[in-house]
């Protein structure tokens, strides 16, 4: 055990005080981790849009103050009461949904992990890694090959394994297949990839950003629509592309508009929309039910459907193995201290991942 | 050929002059079988709830005068050009979606099929099986054993194939899950009788008809909810039953409100629900996102996924070897004269299906 082990920790995160304001460097204080939990280091961090949703909390339950992040590369600080399967040291990425579905940080938005001055604050998905030290239920962490470049890997702990996996795992489509992805940030590429991997004939972009589309090219679209191009509704403008429709969909956007659209552009008879944008709360999907009866299938994913502990490492040896491309991902980089700078990015939409440096 | 071939037969059908209102016999002219088209000699019908929808044509596109009717049995009385794997005698059973989907008749609610002193009556569904004698693209048309009674298996032409079949090949429940059936009908019994031989532990059959539940444990129904009884939503109910949610559910009603509480009512993580029923025109399908993203899959099914031709023949072989009994859904029998009676039973709750003899 490390000379902090058992003890509170004192160290920086960014806490977010309000809805939408720059986030504050502080000195918190970490807990030593509980049972079945374990305290990480983190080494690298990057910004996923999940965490740009609750932090600009529009439709969403505020929370604050709150520690955000979630998409993170680390090594073991310690461990709690109960862990056999991890120890100090050993590489891990978190992953904001649990296999453990007991863990009350998968349930409950509080959490006493982190304070300031003994005030507690809020953690973030089971995760909250916009911080130097965090604590996580160990049903949250997956134990990967130490040799994995943890400033590149960290980016499968989030986006793009969900991207890469709600095709592959879930949207499954055959070789020669038609595939649509709405949303051409980190997940929706990622999904793209996963097209591109899977065979299919023609990977249509849909994006409102045209900014988007060329570096698209470098994962596999083949195809752009930008919905404000067209006077109708871009399931429309899909559907006379693709001859009634493309064969799979995936949504990487979060809004509800591109949810319907996604699952009106498949075709009938056999079409398979997959959901993976996360919505707002008040949100409705709304379709007419005979488009269901027409034999189309509509699925939602969280994670890409791969089991965190169990299947993220082999995610990992995909990249070691050079079967997976990550670099194409990772647009910029900026130190802890300019994390705002990443938030910048992503709102412009001109990163697709900028990864953030704890020790910066 | 017979010698009615090539000639327009003038018979009796039962023709919807006003929506709701009852159906008159009257006698027509049936033109002869076009190219790719058979024209069959009905023998029995009977009544399903598609029927009596259109019929009622509440919020659908009222069409009329029209020859409603698509669960039949009976037999080719002439082919027309190209028709080469049908003779006339061959036992058939007419089936409301063709594989062909090249089919006028499968996209148009207007035909030149029928008529009464040369003014035109419109068809259903490219079957219109109402009539003594009807016209059908040989797409919508399966060839039988000629050993099996027609006055049995002619219900397996619609709803008992439908809901059998989306139970065993869309919503597929494995052995020990348990599954949801909304609304306790033919198809619904028929969706009970699914999951039973697919080894469901625990069947929950839910209608606003108490009077369906003492029938429906024949069925293997195991349970009954009536949303009447509860202040709360029945999907809620049915969480609390079964510690967050069927495995399956099958909805086969019609009502939108059913098909969100059978979706709403899956587990999450796994849960598969499975929307029959034909909603009305401007329903909408209206559900919070969440619940998708939370890994349930939402599908819709027009006949079971049974192809017509190539599965149906394989369905009455079921019902020949005793794997399948089909006289439990038959409550009623009429004469055509009393056509009227078999609405009349459905309307009230009465029949499960309602045999209607075209000789009487
Ligand atoms: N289900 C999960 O497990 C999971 C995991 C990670 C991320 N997410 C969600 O996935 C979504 C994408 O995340 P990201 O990090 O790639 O975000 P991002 O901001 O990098 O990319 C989103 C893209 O969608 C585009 N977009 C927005 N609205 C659109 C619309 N109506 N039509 C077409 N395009 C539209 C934007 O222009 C942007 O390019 C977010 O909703 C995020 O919360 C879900
Ligand atoms: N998709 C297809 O291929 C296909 C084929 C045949 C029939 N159908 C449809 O399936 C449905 C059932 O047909 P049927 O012939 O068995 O009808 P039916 O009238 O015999 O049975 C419907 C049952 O649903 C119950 N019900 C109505 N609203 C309800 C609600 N909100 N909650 C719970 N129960 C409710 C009724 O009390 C009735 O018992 C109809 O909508 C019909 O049009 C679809
Ligand atoms: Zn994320
Ligand atoms: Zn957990
Ligand atoms: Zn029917
Ligand atoms: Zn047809």
């Amino acid at each position: 055990m490390s000379g902090t082990a058992g003890q509170v920790i004192r160290c920086k995160a960014a806490v977010a005080w309000e809805a939408g304001k720059p986030l504050v460097i502080e000195e918190v204080e970490v807990a030593p981790p509980q049972k079945n939990e374990v305290r990480l280091k983190i080494l690298f961090t990057s910004l996923c849009h999940t965490d740009v949703y609750f932090w600009e909390a529009k439709g969403q339950t505020p929370l604050f103050p709150r520690i955000f992040g979630h998409e993170a590369g680390g090594i073991v600080e310690s461990v709690g009461e109960g862990v056999t399967d991890l120890q100090p040291g050993d590489h891990v990425l978190p992953v904001f949904t649990g296999e453990c579905k007991e863990c009350p940080h998968c349930h409950s938005e509080e959490s006493n992990m982190f304070s300031i001055k003994g005030k507690p604050i809020y953690h973030f998905v089971g995760t909250s890694t916009f911080s130097e030290y965090t604590v996580t239920h160990v049903g949250c962490v997956a134990k990967i090959n130490p040799a994995a470049p943890l400033d590149k890997v960290c980016v499968l702990s989030c986006g793009i394994s969900t991207g890469f996996g709600a095709t592959v795992n879930v949207a499954k489509p055959k070789k020669g297949q038609t595939v649509a992805i709405f949303g051409l940030g980190a997940v929706g590429l990622a999904a793209a990839e996963g097209a591109r991997v899977s065979g299919a004939s023609r990977i249509i972009g849909v994006d409102l950003n045209p900014s988007r589309f060329n570096e698209a090219k470098k994962f596999g679209v083949t195809e752009f629509v930008n919905p404000k191009d067209y006077d109708k509704p871009v399931q429309q403008v899909i559907a006379e592309m693709t001859n009634g429709g493309v064969d799979r969909s995936v949504e990487c956007t979060g809004s509800v508009q591109a949810m319907i659209s996604a699952f009106e552009c498949v075709h009938d008879g056999w079409g398979v929309a997959v959901l993976v944008g996360v919505p707002n709360k008040d949100d409705a999907f709304k379709t007419h039910p005979m488009n269901l009866l027409n034999e189309r299938t509509l699925k939602g994913t969280f994670f890409g459907n791969y089991k965190p502990r169990s299947d993220l490492p082999s995610v990992v040896e995909k990249y070691m193995n050079k079967e997976m491309e990550l670099e194409k991902f990772i647009t910029h980089a900026v130190p802890f201290s300019e994390i705002n700078k990443a938030f910048d990015l992503m709102l412009s939409g001109e990163s697709i991942r900028c990864i953030i440096r704890m020790d910066g």
